[in-house]
């Protein structure tokens, strides 16, 4: 439903309509110059060799100093996407579960199936606060569990897990030895504390991007933080996959990540900003939802919808967004994306009220 | 093998040592400055977003018109090694098994086996000049072959399959309709005429890459020609997997095509010079060998020799070659690449000689 959705945009801007996007996670703003001129500068050095499949040392030691691990423990890869997928790979291709907390994001359930698992789905709700219920997912796990997925923050709720749950989570975990799978792609930019499952032992896997905290997605390029030897599994998988993330574009991550502090507050603070003013808007209408801990995005409730129709009428009102049941069993929901400048997010915003009133 | 060799000769540079790299292809020319400036150009209008799975329309469009084919056969891949791995990854993970022709590409039967597919040795000989016998073809096949790979030009014999032969081939894959994967990368600057299987129907696979024509190794960027069903399924994968390759690398691939022909005709020539020397130097020697069809590589026969031996004490006296074991059953062979400039490769070559005497 992500696709259809996306794809009709598209079409639309294509007549010479225009849309506002607030459907995909694709951030209007820039990649900061200063990564670009480092990829340039790179590429104008000769970095245009094959390299590493477990990424260049100066990136992976960076990386450990700034996850207080070894650099052993991380191996760089084309994107978050890239993470999930070669885990899962090693993982699940000799079959068993994976359990998915929902609302979820798209890929996780399409990889498993791609892979032939059996995918197993533990529903969170808005009227208890998108918690997930430690007792249920322990009533879910068998001795076929290889996996649980944790989005944290979670897309589309941007709810962070709390502290005790997560505990109670990677507990269930150890005790079945199960390795848990961590999407914390936009735990730099939360608005609140976010615990890292690598704060808790080193059974677990830590999924990273640079694409949300430095604007940078169609660099495509990210890493995982994970036990050695599941690092070399991997590598050994990039060797017969693509080889290596092109090594201009790990210097432009370089660069990204000397910048970090300043890049990364910029970034925060403009998202809080416009989760602040989405959220002063929504409180004026009959929605009900739960104030974002985190970018990019709110997942409003609004009883009786029908999201999917929702969407496509209100695409052909110039506003894209995208159902709750692209997240799983979530008609009544939809995802507003605060990936557009604000005036837009304002204007998209009013388009949205008006459609529901 | 290979990847040992390589290893211990990147530790014997790091101690300070000069080795002579003949063991790799990737080659010591730089990446064309004006690929490097259209990328720079790319990254600072903004091409650094999400794009389509499939690769951008103007790319897949100059593609299409290159091979004669429509731009929904082409599907753009980071590097033509996602290109055999996506296309086995969809005809081998339910099983099967896959005729492999030896010498053969290490990638070729580790992703097999990563897959879980049975492989299936097709051996060709030196004395019979790395002929394909369609007959001992024929009798390996069965219902379960899903797929047969035939790298043309080949690594390491640099042999190009005779039309004749091509046809023999196609027609028994055709008979029991099993779709060929054709990996032609290094086709576009072979020395003499290479067929595509292309030119043979719809049936089959095409698998083509950037990195050896425009000296783009580490850009990571190569396509596949399919029929569009398989192109589609391949993009279900990529949306799962890597989402599509960086933008701003497309526009350098386009760029590289624009120049085609000046490119590929000094590539192409650089690498002629490099074969006649090298094929001078070894034919005063006892070493058998067939000329070289294409770049970059010679796979030299001296008869009683223990390559593995031979290749780890060549690289005690400062060059790297890769043993014939390392492209299967090849114990007498080794692989010698023309990837270092004209002089390296001469006193390359002078060592090698020594120690075979």
């Amino acid at each position: 439903m992500l696709y259809e959705i996306n794809e009709k945009a598209i079409k639309l801007e294509n007549e010479g309509k225009k849309i506002i996007k607030l459907n995909i996670g694709d951030p209007d703003l820039e990649t900061p110059h200063e990564i670009v001129e480092a990829a340039y500068e790179a590429m104008k050095k000769g970095k245009t060799k094959y390299a590493s499949s477990l990424g260049e040392k100066s990136l992976r030691e960076k990386l450990a100093s700034i996850h207080g691990v070894s650099a052993d423990n991380v191996i760089i890869t084309p994107g978050s996407k890239w993470g999930i997928f070669s885990v899962m790979y090693s993982l699940l291709k000799d079959g068993g579960n994976v359990i998915i907390p929902t609302p979820y994001w798209t890929a996780y359930e399409l990889t498993a199936k791609s892979l032939g698992a059996e995918t197993r789905f533990l529903k969170t709700e808005f009227d208890s606060n998108w918690k997930i219920e430690p007792e249920k997912l322990e009533a879910l796990a068998d001795h076929n569990t290889r996996t649980i997925i944790l989005n944290n923050p979670n897309n589309p709720t941007s709810k962070v897990v709390d502290g005790k749950t997560l505990k109670a989570i990677v507990q269930i975990a150890n005790d079945k030895k199960i390795s848990i799978i961590a999407d914390e792609v936009y735990s730099d930019i939360s608005f609140v504390e976010t615990k890292s499952i690598s704060d808790y032992g080193d059974n677990h896997v830590v999924i990273k991007s640079f694409s949300k905290a430095f604007t940078m997605t169609g660099w495509r390029i990210g890493y995982i933080i994970a036990k050695k030897e599941l690092v070399e599994k991997i590598m050994k998988l990039n060797q017969i996959t693509f080889t290596n993330v092109p090594v201009f574009i790990q210097e432009a991550a370089l660069k990204a990540l000397e910048l970090r502090q300043e890049i990364v507050e910029r970034i925060r603070e403009e998202y809080q900003k416009r989760a602040n003013l989405a959220c002063e808007v929504l409180s004026k209408t009959e929605m009900e939802f739960s104030r974002p801990d985190a970018p990019f995005y709110l997942f409003p409730k609004y009883t009786g919808l029908d999201s999917e129709r929702f969407a496509f009428d209100l695409l052909d009102k110039g506003v894209a967004v995208a159902p709750g049941t692209a997240f799983g069993n979530y008609r009544e929901h939809f995802r507003i994306s605060l990936t557009a400048p604000r005036e837009e997010i304002e204007t998209g915003l009013k388009k949205i009220c008006e459609a529901l009133e």
